[in-house]
Order: structure tokens, then C-alpha cells, then sequence
């Protein structure tokens, strides 16, 4: 089996109609919009489809509305690759839709080299897996395998509940109001390996000019508001110390600094973790809970908040982590003679390992393609990670795999998201190369 | 001279008809809200200027529309005490108010006592102390004196100019506008002592237990905003470090805790600072100055603002700590790759030493009088400090002190602000009895 070579011409050809659905004013530079089980989404997925079809591959879809490009013939096995077509509102057109690009040309490339197939290979178009409108992360995927809480058929975005979005592109949400599959189980069982394409949306392989990354896992995350109550006083007749001020912000400044050690001495103990205060004294902030509004210039703050967000491929260590934090917290809130809520709100447990096998797949498919690479995990959650989740019915996991390509900065879930044609093929080739060895093997 | 003691009766007596002036729905237990030249600011004077008339005491207004009640009789020096009536918006009827019953009371207590007096004694009743309506502090006492920029007549609270606000109450704002004092300066230069009675606004005295606190100097304030900017990234595809991170809200964080490592330095050194971050990220900041809106939970934070607040009674000390602040702030961004603008938006010197002879002879009244007493600074700035500030015609200032009576749990400018007829009363009586000595000397 030779490596196969997909070309940047071919990516563009692709892109040039996905370019004109869901643009925001029908222009590309001004990001765009396609939320999960709209029009603009369905649009895109019969753009592929009417692509896929004309070419000789089959494609149907699932009962939640996920769109499925396959080769045609009976196989008892498949080779998958698949990724999301929705965006972020105000997003790029890389996020999610460079894995579908390039699925459909690593598929098409694949039938064209007229190897002969032993496994079937299959492009799964995944739906919703941006959480920015209805707040609920991968919805297509995690539907597919009946992991999406019902209750997540009441979430709203626009007013609308997430089943009325469903009903309106013609799909039925019966299927996750039930917790059934929209795929069936043998189905699922079917699926030898699953390799998805995504932009890294960070900057390590920009930095280091690489082509490809080769993910090692999938960091979860727990996330946390950090409440904290101190003693509101005048700020010109209350003296320094504890025992004058409870002074809520530089107690969270504290904690802050605290946390930044605690992070740097674990992952110098062998972790890798990554933590964030992304939002401090946040005015969404319920005023009720923590009255922030009542900080003033000069005042000794009574009130202060941070999110906490602690990201980890292995849910262990992410959970072992956070135990040592809070409890630093607490001890911090302590000194400072301040009081602390710690509401931990989302806790999504990573994939502590992709499939080492298909790793070294993807490291030889490098080789042979002449592109540099790098081992890294994924700090972002992706659909990936869904599949990754998932135990056969003899108890099995489906081995998962995943190719970075950089992205222009690091930047994503911005109109400024981009990756370059030639960047985009030379991941596909990849994959295609990749594939085409599962499914010839 | 013997002592002279007030009853906390008369301070009860003089008090009831002021709680009904100015508060909120007429209710005293909703807080006040007496603003600078207003009708209950007004009225609350008008009510002391018929108590006084009717016992004797001579009452005029000065051209900027400050009470001066005063003892009949000529005198070519006087000794004077004063506070304020205004009240901000919800706060209490202490503040500015017991110093003002006090000097009354007094003033009373001393004709009374029918020693023969050498000096005249003297209360003003300042207008529009408060900066939390119009911005501007200390607006009464300042005109009086000339030291109030013209430009202060066009602030405004909803939507009336104090200049407006001066006239409806009958005041001519002309002083002001062109500068002139509105008191004589010989009247200036007569005041051969200044004694202003005022609530702690901490909790110094009511940990201490202290009947009085004996003023030393009074803290002046430099004020600025910190504004940080970062890089925004995604939280869980970028590495920790600041190689990989420009993180806005961890840079600001250790500033804030670098920033309270060198004030206990330079207090342990000897110098009597205090340092204040009352507000963080607030909302109400400009957001196309700052991105502050676009921080978000799952992103390395790209934007970060504070207020830094430095009070100090020695400004030379303020500005000398300040410039050692602002580096080190400047050296933290550097070590995190974040840039940082420094905007410096308010800058009263302070008072470094109220007179040392009106202390000692405080000291020697509470003495006499049986009163626990303390010295210690005003962390708030005072009517008292803008007196201090003068200078007479021969070069010299007037000698000032300031009597500090304990307050509940240290608030004020709030609802919650008290202090209670036997403290007032207590702070009263010294004022009385010292004054009184300097008028019989």
C-alpha cells in the first residue's frame, strides 16, 4: 500500500460552496454562523452529500440527523474518520469542517487508488458539536450512542428548545428523549478505528513549525466558580492586615498566585495539566449570590469570583489535582479571613490515551509523507473523544486516533480561524494514507 | 478652665429633628441622602441656624453658602470647629453630622459655662463634603478658601450642574468661577485654631475599646487604574508558561500579591501607607478601551484592569512608594508578556502632621475628662485637611487638630453607619473643653 498525496487545489475546490453556507452576510470574513440543527448546517451536510453521491459513495443518515458518507459494499468492518460541521457563532470554517474536508477527500482518494478493501470506510458528519449556543457539547455524536442526557432536549438557544431545532431539520429527538442510539449497536461494533482531522487550536505546531500532531489524548475539564465573602470597609481608615481587612480580591489574588505554584510543581512531578482563571469579578455574575457591584475604588472588597478551570487527560489526575487546589483555597480563604463557595458547575472526564497503534500508524504515515510531527494531547474536548468513550459489546473500546494541523496563531471559535489549503492536505493525506493501511490490511 | 461635659441627652435632643431631614422616605432607618446644595441639605441648616440664633449664638452664610455660627462679640481671633451636613446617596446621619451637632453643642456648652472668652468661638457648617453625587470632595470648605478648580461647577448629578445645583439653593456659584475665596482673608487669617470632631469610619477605635481617637495627619490618596492587556487564547490547547501564555488575569494576580510583599516592606520599614484594589474587571469599565467582555471561562484571559488605591498622610512617602509600585507593576508585565498602561486619575496629598500642640492639649482634655484615647491617622480625607492646607497671609498655617469618636463595626456611608449619643457625646465634651482653653487663654 502506497502513501497517498492529497492536494491543496483539491481541499479549495471543496471549501469553495462551504464558504457560502451559514457566512455571516453571506460573506466568509465575517465568521460564521451555523448552530447546531439549522438550516445552515443541514445545507452544508447536503452540499457533502451531493458531493459524496456523485462520486459513487453511499450516504445516509442516522436518527439524530448525522449525515454518513460510506463505501459502497457489504463489510463487516470500517475504517472512520468523521468531525462536526456546525460553528460557533461569529466562528471560522476550520474548526470542525477541516476533518469533514478532509474526510471526504481521504474517502475519495482512497476509492479513486482502486485498492481493494477488506474493511469499508465511512466519513461520519457529525451535528452539534459546538456547545455556544445550547450549551450542550457534541450533541450528534453523543446521540449516536445515547449519551446525551434528555434533558438536554429543554435547553434553549434564541428562545428555541434544542428538540424544536432538531424537529425543524426533520429530525426526530425520540431517540434521546428514549437514551437509545441512533446508531445500532452493531453498527457500532463495527467500527475497527476511528481517526478524526482537527485544527489544534492552540500554537505549539505553529511555534514549532510542524505539520502534523499526532494526539496522545484528550484533556477533559472541571470547572468551577470560586466564591469568596470578605468584609466590605472604607479603604483610607482600615489599616493592612488580616486583622483589620477581609479583603475579598486580594485574598482571590492569593489563591490565584498559590494555584500557579501548586500547577507548576505537579506537572513538574510528571502531570500535564492545564488551569485557567479565564473571568474574574465577571458582571453576569448573579448580584444575589456575591454582591460584586458593591467593590468601589475605596473600598476594602467585600465580594470577589473566579472561574477555575482545571483541563487533564486523565481523569484521575485532573480529580487528584483538584482536591489539593480546593483545599488550598480553603486554607487561603482562611488566612485572609474570608468565607469561599467552590461550585464546581461541568466535569468532563478526558481520554487518558488515544490508541498507541494507530499513533505509530499515524507516525509512519508521516514518514512516508515526508511531514513533520509532533506527539501532543488535545487540550480541547472533540467528537473523538466521544467514540473514545464508548465500550463494545464484548467490552472493547473502539481504538481512536487523531491528526492536528496547526491553525494560523493558535486561534479558533473566531473569524480569524484559519488553516491554509496546503495545510489542510497535507493532514488528509495523512489520514487517507492512514486509512487506506486499516482498510487494506 | 475646668473640663466642660455634654450630655448624651443634648446630642439625642439636637439630633431628632436632623434624622428627620434628608432621609430616605422619611425614614432615618433607610439611610439619607442629603447631597451637596440641596433642599435637605439646606434645611437640615436652616435648623441648626434657628437653634443657635435662639440661644444666642450669631449665624450668617459665606458666599459659597456655608453656615458660620459664632459667638457674639468682637474678637480678632477665633477658635473654630466644623464638619459637614451633605450625606451620600444611602448613607448615614454621622458622617460629617455628629461633628456638626458636636460643634454646636459646644459652642453652646461654652456660653454656657460663662468663662470669659479672649477668643471667639466658632462653628462652620460645611456644604457638600461628599465626592459620591457631584465627583468633587470637599466642595463647601474648598470655596471657602479658593482652592476649588472652576471646572468643578460643570460636573453634574443627574443631569443638574453643581453650578445649577449652587444657584437653586440661592448660592451665586461667582466665587468659584472666578476663583475668589468665600471668606475674607482676614477672616482667614484670624482662625487661630481648628478642631473638627468626625467618626472614625473604622473599627480601630471600637477594637481598641477607645472612647477617642486623637487625630495625627491626615491620609491623602493617589488613585489609578491598571489596565493589562493579554493575549486571549484557548484554555485548553495552550501550554502553561508565559512562552505560551500573555495571561492578563494571572499577570494582574501576581502584581496584586508582589504589590502587598512591598507595602508590608516599606510599613515594617516605618512608613504609615495603606493600599487598596477595591475593584477588578469592573463592567462599568470603558470596554473599547479594554476588551474586558471578551474574557470567558475557557479562554487564557486577554484583558485585566484594577484600581490601585495608595493612602499615605506624608505625600512625598505616597509618591516616593507609588513610583517603586508602578515599576514593579511594569516588571511583571514584562516577566509575563503582557502590556501594561497606567492611568494615575486622582492625587490628593495628604496632611503629614495635624498641629502637635492641639494634640497634646486633646490628650490633656481626655485626661481630664476620664476618656480612653488613642492616636492615630485619618485614613479619609476631611474638611479639617483642606484648613490645614492654607496658608495665611504672614506665611503661616493654621494649627488644625481632629477628634475621632468610635463608629459600629467602622462603616459608614451606609445605612448601617452609628454611632451612639454617649460616643458623640464623650467626643463632645473634649471638643468643648479644648476649645473652650484655647478661647480662654
Amino acid at each position: 500500500m502506497n502513501s497517498i498525496r492529497i492536494h491543496p487545489e483539491a481541499i479549495e475546490r471543496r471549501y469553495a460552496p462551504l464558504n457560502a453556507t451559514g457566512a455571516i452576510d453571506g460573506n466568509a470574513a465575517n465568521g460564521f454562523l451555523r448552530p447546531p440543527y439549522s438550516d445552515p448546517e443541514s445545507a452544508a451536510m447536503a452540499l457533502l452529500e451531493q458531493a459524496a453521491s456523485g462520486r459513487g459513495l453511499n450516504c445516509r443518515y442516522d436518527a439524530a440527523g448525522n449525515l454518513i458518507i460510506e463505501s459502497a459494499g457489504n463489510y463487516s468492518e470500517w475504517i472512520e474518520t468523521g468531525s462536526h460541521i456546525d460553528t460557533v457563532p461569529g466562528g471560522g470554517n476550520f474548526d470542525g469542517t477541516a476533518g469533514v474536508v478532509a474526510g471526504l477527500e481521504a474517502l475519495l482518494a482512497i476509492q479513486q487508488s482502486e485498492s481493494v478493501l477488506t474493511r469499508g470506510v465511512r466519513l461520519r458528519v457529525w451535528r452539534g458539536e459546538e456547545s455556544a449556543t445550547f450549551g450542550v457539547t457534541s450533541i450528534g455524536s453523543r446521540a449516536a450512542f445515547a449519551t446525551l442526557e434528555p434533558q438536554a432536549l429543554e435547553k434553549t438557544w434564541q428562545g428555541v428548545t434544542l428538540a424544536d431545532a432538531m424537529l425543524s431539520q426533520g429530525v426526530d429527538p425520540v431517540c434521546i428523549k428514549r437514551s437509545q442510539p441512533a446508531i445500532s449497536s452493531a453498527e457500532r461494533d463495527s467500527i475497527a478505528a476511528f481517526i478524526e482531522l482537527h485544527i489544534e487550536q492552540g500554537k505549539v505546531l505553529e511555534t514549532g513549525n510542524l505539520d502534523i500532531g499526532i494526539v496522545t489524548a484528550i484533556r477533559g475539564s472541571k470547572r468551577s466558580w470560586i466564591r469568596i465573602r470578605g468584609t466590605f470597609d472604607h479603604s483610607g481608615a482600615t489599616p493592612m492586615g488580616s486583622e483589620f481587612r477581609q479583603d475579598a480580591n486580594l485574598a482571590m489574588a492569593y489563591m490565584q498566585v498559590e494555584l500557579d505554584h501548586l500547577m507548576q510543581r505537579t506537572n513538574s512531578n510528571g502531570a500535564d495539566l492545564v488551569q485557567t482563571v479565564g473571568m474574574i469579578n465577571p458582571h453576569i455574575h448573579d448580584s444575589a449570590r456575591l454582591p460584586l457591584n458593591d467593590n468601589a475604588v475605596t473600598k476594602v472588597s467585600g465580594a470577589a469570583c473566579f472561574s477555575f478551570e482545571v483541563r487533564g487527560a486523565d481523569a484521575e489526575v485532573v480529580n487528584s489535582y483538584c482536591e489539593k487546589a480546593f483545599a488550598l483555597i480553603q486554607n487561603t480563604a482562611v488566612r485572609f479571613g474570608v468565607t469561599v463557595e467552590i461550585d464546581t458547575f461541568s466535569d468532563q472526564p478526558g481520554i487518558a490515551e488515544l490508541d498507541p497503534d494507530i499513533q505509530a500508524l499515524l507516525a509512519d504515515g508521516c514518514d512516508e509523507l515526508n511531514l513533520s510531527q509532533m506527539r501532543l494531547p488535545s487540550g480541547a474536548w472533540h467528537d473523538a473523544g466521544t467514540v473514545a468513550s464508548q465500550m463494545r459489546h464484548d467490552g472493547s473500546r473502539i481504538p481512536v486516533g487523531m491528526i492536528f494541523i496547526p491553525c494560523r496563531a493558535g486561534i479558533s471559535h473566531s473569524r480569524d480561524e484559519y488553516s491554509s489549503p496546503a495545510q489542510i492536505a497535507a493532514g488528509a493525506s495523512l489520514l487517507a494514507t492512514a486509512m487506506a493501511k486499516l482498510a487494506t490490511m
